[in-house]
């Protein structure tokens, strides 16, 4: 089966087909012959995608993945938003953001219902010498994250290369935009399977923790939370922002910051938060145990997944 | 026309038709069913590539770029080398490069005969969950760089945002490997032509001249011929090596160094050096004006098209 899976899941379900529309309107520039619809269901296993395309050639486009709950697409405006953000930052063409809402709300329509499901979305630069982009939305379905959160993920440090500030020296560099070159974001899964864990948080040349491959990092000391700052170069976290609300709800204090290692040694929590698998719970950093709060990863996910938008 | 143009260039003749091969058998893993063909012709306007291989969702995959002069593909084993070594860089399969080679050669036949082609060779790691390799090779002519030889290009300096040392202290941000992941690479370009220039040339956080996005730097210095040290996570370049061979059979001496900003203010004479333009002189950096020799550059260029392996 070549539907994806996420990184320490296991498929309960009988593998659930993959659906895949693909999206023919994806600029507000762009003009459709008459009649032509602007977005369409295809074979998932059909090829679609042209060997010059410059998503394939050069890793030259965006992605947003987003969680789907009992057929609720999650954080769905703020996943548009954050897609449009690293459309303006990739010098892409303006998005037609209702013509792509509406392609994914089909794709997940078309899905057979499941209780979670997760919904790729990506635009590239096209076909090369084209100048229009190449767009579509693959969903699938069949992931269970219930043993990583009940019993925690094995995380380890890695350098991301870049200072702090790298955002705001070297726009050019895109820190801060989902982008589809993720070759080292996968590779530094490769170095943290060879060191024994899970998973990967990210330092910044100068020593300041910035957040996973694929996820966003969450604090909490006593009644405050924290997360790394979006000014190092972050992307901000739907499922971040999502769980804060949580955590404001419950009176804690929720903040951004620098945040080094060394801080970690107070910590009373450690999460990775992100649209495929939530909350999981970090049990072991740089090999050390860190103590994980079931009932309260519970709850946080219980709110996380009854989310309707 | 979605035939791919290299920066600077124009196209003289009419658009040559490219040519597409797909390979079958790309690992020396492959097994294909009894009478399969390792590699096959196909229609490059079809689509070939299905939207979840993870060279298009991750950059996950690697390329190299091979100019092919009056029919001879010019430094094929250094090409093929350094393919292998970003293989095992990204703990890929080791690649059949028999079968890879044979796939060029065919892909180079099949292109209706020209002064000058360029063959672009891809290989990502497939399907994802499939772990087989997705690979091709796209030869596609048409280019002329007369222009920019004789006029020379203009260069900005652009922080890369890692040290000079990260490929040692980081493999896993796979700096050296030629990987798909391209968006900063082509960012970096759109950064360039804001500042009205052409081109880019790396610098490491720390101030160290590194490589272009697709080019190697050769610095002159009377007698003495410089390009960056390949330990600064930057590629060994084919057309670099070759422009070396030139100088020192013209008795020039040559070495890999340490490069500052600095360093270039005591230069006679810059190119960039890659398999699509092979040699372009830089009369520009920075907005200043760089002397370029044109009798050099043309009779390396010479040297170099004139190359027939």
């Amino acid at each position: 089966m070549g539907f994806p899976r996420i990184r320490g899941d296991t498929v309960t379900d009988a593998p659930s087909t993959p659906t895949l529309v693909m999206i023919d309107k994806v600029t507000l520039a762009a003009t459709l012959p008459e009649g032509a619809a602007p977005f369409r269901a295809v074979d998932p296993a059909s090829n679609t995608i042209n060997a010059t395309d410059l998503g394939i050639t050069r890793g030259d486009g965006i992605f947003e993945g987003l969680g789907v709950v009992d057929g609720h697409i999650q954080a769905f405006d703020a996943h548009l938003a954050r897609l449009a953000r690293s459309a303006r930052m990739l010098d892409l063409p303006d998005l037609d953001l209702d013509v792509i809402a509406a392609a994914v709300r089909h794709s997940v329509e078309l899905h057979a219902p499941a209780p979670f499901l997760l919904s790729k979305l990506v635009v590239t630069r096209g076909i090369e010498g084209s100048g229009i982009p190449t767009a579509w939305v693959h969903t699938t379905g069949g992931f269970d994250f219930d043993a990583e959160r009940a019993n925690g993920i094995s995380v380890v440090l890695l350098d991301r290369g870049y200072r702090h500030d790298v955002a705001q020296t070297s726009p050019w560099l895109l820190q801060g935009a989902k982008t589809l070159s993720y070759a080292v974001n996968k590779s530094v899964l490769r170095e943290a399977a060879r060191r024994g864990a899970d998973d990967v948080i990210f330092l910044s040349s100068d020593g300041y923790l910035l957040e996973g491959p694929s996820a966003s990092l969450i604090v909490r000391f006593g009644n405050r939370v924290v997360t790394p700052r979006v000014d190092l170069g972050i992307l901000e976290g739907t499922t971040q922002v999502a769980a804060f609300d949580y955590f404001a709800a419950e009176g804690y204090e929720t903040s951004y910051e620098l945040l080094t290692p060394a801080d970690l040694a107070g910590a009373d929590g450690l999460w990775l938060a992100s649209s495929g698998r939530q909350i999981a719970p970090i049990s072991r950093l740089d090999g050390q145990e860190v103590a994980i709060d079931r009932d309260l990863t519970d709850r946080m996910a219980a709110r996380l997944l009854g989310r309707t938008a």
